[in-house]
């Protein structure tokens, strides 16, 4: 039943690789002590930190190689060009079944380029989608597309439903998790024509998800659904407007705060209350998206986290993999297929 | 050169309305004594409201209807059976000169289709847009579409820009505002072809802009530009994703603040300083979200508002008709098809 969990690591991505990666692993040892990692990248730069950490080095396999995707390289040159890259080895590796699932701090479009032509897409689902999950105020909720297709049609958000709720199921442990439609909500705005057909086909063809309908931006952190569907333009400006209003409020706070020595006294007070909320929203807590829809795991650390984060976007590998979210968006979809066979999701 | 400032009423639109909007006529009389209004509405309500404020009703006159548009009217049927309605001889007054600009908390869909069909837009604008300012880490900055189209092309984002410009001069009281196509910034997404569209159009037409280029999701609350230009649907979806995370924030703090005797303490002594923060961010102080592109000034009071909301949208309009933002639009259109006559801008 659980074969060991073995997660390729591209060594090379992210601002501060390979010391930031190999840190991470360290951490994420301490909450999965049986994962394995095969680590892909400058065997001069990692053995040297591994050296350092006896127990971590217990549990991994560096292969080497000298070559890296740059953050600025486009995904169609890498693509081309990056086949001994670390990120691409790596991503290898799990297509050859080496490794259960991938993850990589480094550059997004070509992660996601390499991914599609080596795991290609699931049976049934036309186009991959990037999901996360983010704090609200009734708990978390996950949100996909975040940014994998600009242009969506109603079908492909169709399919992205049925992933965000294996997702919620695998990742926030919701039995029967909520999903949304993101839309505008005012009266003259019923929305882009696609959204109507998605909903109508989720609700028409009877498909077997909890299937909320319509929501609007403000639902989003209010936890209205437990899933959030939408396309990947919208899903990464939303996701990105959330994060420039926390760290606005954030510094509206702390200049608050700093404004007399009587508000200061009351900070210090109050600190570890504070300290709390930036604990639960800590971006560096919600490291870790998925890029949902491949033929194999593959987790996207944010480039610029640190060793907690790519600890976090690890954990998160690692769930998906014990929990078995591709087999399960199979399963799901063959429930779908079964279900409402008019419905067309898994015509691909 | 200053003509009485003249502002039509919709006394009948809003939750709480008449009464919220009578008290916030009251509070915008004395923030601008010699503005004047004609409200129109339900006499039998609105006459005893006044009969309480004797300096107010010296500069209003009450236009009795008993018809109102109700919340949840059809624009098209509003449109088609309303022209009786507080709402349509609101707007009737500014096409009729009889006032320099309508107010009103109503249904926001009726509203547009009321307004362009009686007051029509602008000569070189094809397509109205929503826009409002918000709060930011730099100070202010305003945008546009908030939800008027759901779907842009290239040159509805380009007029967009161009009256964005004359709103953020006007309101914002800036020199030169620079402006922010949203886009998404990674770099297998380029985003929309509408949007480099636009951005070609704006830069190889050599329009008289202070155009910084692209700009991501987490730029708006960081005021990484003065004026945001995107379409109607993902305005609307990144203004209420902001609305929704700054009441997160602010439930986590709560929470936060009440979880220990000490925290209690420390919220006591920097309370001030919190306030501070509340009013900043409060929606009430940024509301009123202009129509911009009509041959007329609407200015859309959130329904949900109160007195001191309703004021504010109020003084948005005077501000908006002191300022004669209409013929800024009309010759800033103008010295754009001057300066750039292959750019196509005013080609309606």
């Amino acid at each position: 039943m659980s074969s060991p969990v073995i997660i390729a690591i591209d060594a090379m991505g992210g601002d501060d690789a390979p010391g930031m990666v190999i840190d991470g692993l360290k951490l994420a040892q301490q909450r999965a002590p049986d994962a394995r990692y095969l680590i892909f990248g400058d065997s001069a730069r990692i053995d040297p930190l591994l050296a350092r950490q006896a127990e971590l080095a217990g549990v991994c396999e560096v292969r080497h190689t000298s070559e890296a995707v740059s953050n600025d390289a486009k995904p169609s040159a890498a693509l081309r060009s990056g086949r001994q890259t670390s990120m691409r080895l790596a991503i290898d590796a799990v297509r050859d079944g080496h490794a259960g699932g991938v993850v990589s701090a480094g550059n997004t479009g070509a992660l996601m380029a390499m991914a599609k032509v080596v795991l290609r897409m699931l049976p049934g689902i036309h186009r991959p989608a990037i999901g996360s999950f983010f704090p609200t105020l009734r708990g978390e909720s996950a949100m996909l597309d975040l940014g994998a297709n600009v242009e969506c049609d109603a079908e492909n958000l169709v399919q992205f439903a049925i992933m965000g709720d294996v997702f919620a199921r695998t990742v926030l442990g919701l039995a029967n998790p909520s999903i949304g439609l993101l839309n505008v909500g005012a009266e003259e705005l019923k929305g882009h024509e696609y959204l109507r057909a998605a909903a109508a086909m989720i609700r028409d063809g009877n498909l077997p998800l909890n299937f909320h309908g319509f929501i609007e931006g403000d639902d989003i952190a209010a936890g209205t659904v437990d899933v959030v569907v939408t396309d990947g333009f919208t899903g990464n400006v939303a996701l990105k407007m959330a994060e420039g209003t926390a760290r606005l409020y954030a510094g509206f706070l702390r200049g608050a705060f700093e404004s007399s020595i009587v508000a200061r006294i009351g900070y210090v007070l109050a600190r570890r209350a504070i300290e709390k909320v930036r604990q639960r929203t800590d971006p560096r807590r919600y490291n870790g998206a998925m890029f949902l829809g491949l033929n194999g795991i593959v987790v996207k650390s944010h480039g610029g986290t640190d060793a907690i984060g790519f600890a976090n976007a690890v954990g998160v590998a690692i769930d998906l993999l014990r929990n078995r979210v591709n087999d399960r968006i199979r399963t799901e979809l063959e429930r779908v297929t079964a279900a409402a066979p008019g419905a067309q999701v898994a015509s691909a």
